[in-house]
């Protein structure tokens, strides 16, 4: 596995985009199928592994019908 | 000037930029000498031409001492 700096904010992102995607029944290839997103990057946005742009983001938000803001909770603003 | 695909979240996206970081008193070039990012390139942020990464979105929240939620307001979740 090559050695990936860590952030934390996108670790935190993607284990709320995982509980969100969990809370309204889709599984990973559901969420890719709908989005048109490619589910290994799916997999990787939710490990925390991937700089996700906001178009992206905004497409995973409106396809588990949230807001943006949702997805974003918990993220500190220090 | 190219031709450019508008997004309407992008332009939403800008526009709460634009208005916290004036809400904050920062220029243009504060923000961008405080966040390392190149003053034309937030220039580009606010008018929605840039689908801006999740880092560089939570490095200009941490700027502006604001949550990322904040800058994804009236962002609809259609």
């Amino acid at each position: 596995m090559k050695n990936r700096k860590k952030y934390p904010d996108l670790i935190q992102l993607g284990q709320n985009i995982r509980n969100l995607r969990k809370l309204k029944r889709f599984t990973q290839e559901s969420l890719a199928f709908k989005t048109g997103i490619d589910r290994s990057y799916i997999g990787g946005i939710e490990r925390g592994e991937r700089n996700v742009s906001f178009l992206t983001l905004s497409t995973i938000a409106k396809c588990l019908s949230c807001d943006i803001a949702q997805l974003t909770k918990g993220i500190p603003c220090d």
